[in-house]
């Protein structure tokens, strides 16, 4: 996508005159400012994770994969295997509950099973499919895309002319991928073939990725958009004046409940009372084929109650300061996620199509259930 | 109710030595500073009101009639009818929406009706009615406390000597009023029978009143408490973490429609869609007898973009600085209140005892219904 009409992903190589660098964008002080970071260890590959410079499912993914190319290099002839296994271990220990990032780092731990072969093979097979997985995501979400403008363009036909109001929740666009993103990449889809759209951002307290990160992705590249609290969702639906809610999601059971950044939940029940359609996009490697009861199996991760009681932005001056919202006697809790009932979802969309938020809609569209492969 | 272990209401007259003051708690820096401040004329009292010092239906009510009686000292003996109206009509045009506002003025201006009387005679009777508007917000207040507590009793009693959690939204506490609270007060009234409560604390974006008021509040008087995001109560009442819930209101129809602030309305839905009892408390001048359907009735006032784009708090070093949290390029909305249909509330809460939310239930308790007095 688009940052300052220049193309970009969230993750590139950079290589040549001896050195290899992995270059990222830092998501930790969008939208105040935009920096390009070079990653040129595995060290720094962990750091970025850990300390969220990259997140989102996709990206992590992609970036742990590169974690392991440059792994390639660390490692020595001898102690190939044993080195790389270390650094595997360390990369996974980042996030530990991000699937993809446990996927991505196995999947180049298998290819780099290459008895026999020298250290320029593995090499250049480290390389190879790091970027088959990062192109691999992109183009996920590039299909979903895909399929989810033909839901947009249906409403599109309706409204004379005037534009699509969505509704999203979080940042589900292409920073938290390598491109494209899962929710918002309907709505580039849609905005590139001049669909009118109007998106409503969910500020997404208390980390704020709706304002710091979608509406600077939409702003970017050009979507008239709206930052509103998240309490606003509500009203404007009674008010009719939202056409559909699109949100991603961190993982989906196999009959449909869907985990999402908190506050999703209480925007798919204000859709359905309002009759809003509510949507769910997602590439494959969300689903999690072994768990029925979303409210019930999905563990919600409690985080530090400072992302509640501080917030960051940017001083009248133009530096960034934290400050204090409560008390300082006053405690705070601080849950991620929550889990959005398959009831309330009109539908799911992922790069193989559009199906109904249930085990037989999921079921017909993947047959091939726990042994799927997203690869 | 207690700052500090002292007791205090928001408003006070400090008379002496040829000096008078309306003395108020400055709400623009709590929770990071308490300060208390002189009013010592109708242009401080306007201030006070327009920027915000003081807020909540009670609270402005009683401080306008306070500045109606430093209006009494302000206006001539010959013009005194003249210029005690003019002051009414700066008082008014401070928040136009605000209807305690304009029913205190108007019920200062009838007290003060008194062809023939004196000055001193005038004077008098400009105390003797604001002091009685205050007192009888109070009083309201308490009585709203001591049904309400009925409530939280009933649900104590079921839970074995665990606390009563209750969830809230926004700041509906003794700083709205002169004292007690509407939403709060039943919890006061309640904590202070050592009934087990904890309260969960909507931070109540964009403004934070529930962060910076409700959670100052609770923490002066002791009661266990945690801020919490706005997005998180969906996820509290899913898994049995919230007992009920309990919210002021600015405006209530005759059917039980309650405009309240933004984002209210979610709560009701989760709160209904996991069977948790959700409660409107609020003083008999909340009513207004006009209005039937909520929804198409109530104006919604759409406030300043700013109040979302940039949020205030305490820097490390003790300041306090505003930061601006969303892209540049990013704009906002703001819409101030939404309106909870009344099959969403369990009961409301008044001076006057506990109803159903409905035409009939409101009807029994208001036989009078449009020739309300509430004074």
């Amino acid at each position: 996508m688009k940052v300052n009409g220049r193309h970009f992903r969230t993750i590139w190589l950079k290589e040549g005159a001896g050195k290899r660098a992995v270059q990222i964008i830092n998501q930790q002080i969008l939208p105040h400012q935009f920096e390009i970071l070079d990653l040129c260890t595995v060290a720094d590959i962990v750091r970025a994770i850990k300390d969220m410079y990259v997140r989102g499912a996709g990206l992590i993914g992609a970036t742990a994969a590169y974690g392991m190319y440059l792994a390639a290099y660390e490692a020595g002839e001898k102690a190939f295997r044993a080195d790389i296994e270390n650094s595997a271990r360390l990369l996974k220990a980042t996030r530990p509950t991000a699937s993809n990032l446990a996927w991505a780092v196995d999947a180049m731990l298998t290819a780099l099973d290459l008895p026999g072969a020298g250290l320029a093979e593995k090499r250049k097979t480290a390389l190879e499919t790091a970027e088959k997985i990062a192109d691999s995501d992109a183009e996920c979400c590039r299909r979903i895309g895909e399929h989810g403008r033909g839901i947009i363009e249906k409403i599109a036909e309706k409204k004379n002319g005037e534009a699509v109001n969505i509704l999203t929740h979080c940042n589900a666009g292409w920073l938290a991928f390598v491109d494209y993103g899962s929710a918002l990449s309907p709505v580039y889809a849609a905005f590139e073939r001049n669909i009118p759209v109007h998106v409503w951002v969910d500020e997404t307290r208390p980390r704020n990725q709706g304002a710091s990160l979608t509406a600077w992705e939409l702003a970017e590249q050009g979507v008239p958009h709206d930052l509103i609290p998240d309490n606003a969702g509500g009203h404007l639906m009674q008010h009719g004046m939202v056409d559909m809610v699109i949100t991603g999601a961190d993982r989906v059971t196999r009959r449909g409940d869907a985990a999402n950044k908190i506050g999703t939940y209480l925007k798919a029940l204000a859709a359905r009372e309002n009759n809003v359609p509510f949507y769910v996009a997602l590439p494959s490697s969300t689903f999690d084929f072994t768990m029925l009861d979303g409210v019930a199996e999905i563990p919600i991760e409690e985080r530090d109650a400072g992302e509640v009681r501080f917030i960051s932005g940017k001083t009248s001056g133009g530096a960034i300061e934290t400050v204090q919202i409560c008390p300082d006697k006053s405690p705070a809790r601080n849950w991620g996620f929550d889990v959005t009932p398959a009831r309330y979802i009109m539908a799911l969309i992922s790069e193989r199509g559009i199906c109904e938020a249930s085990e037989e809609g999921i079921g017909a569209l993947y047959s091939e259930g726990n042994s799927l492969n997203f690869f």
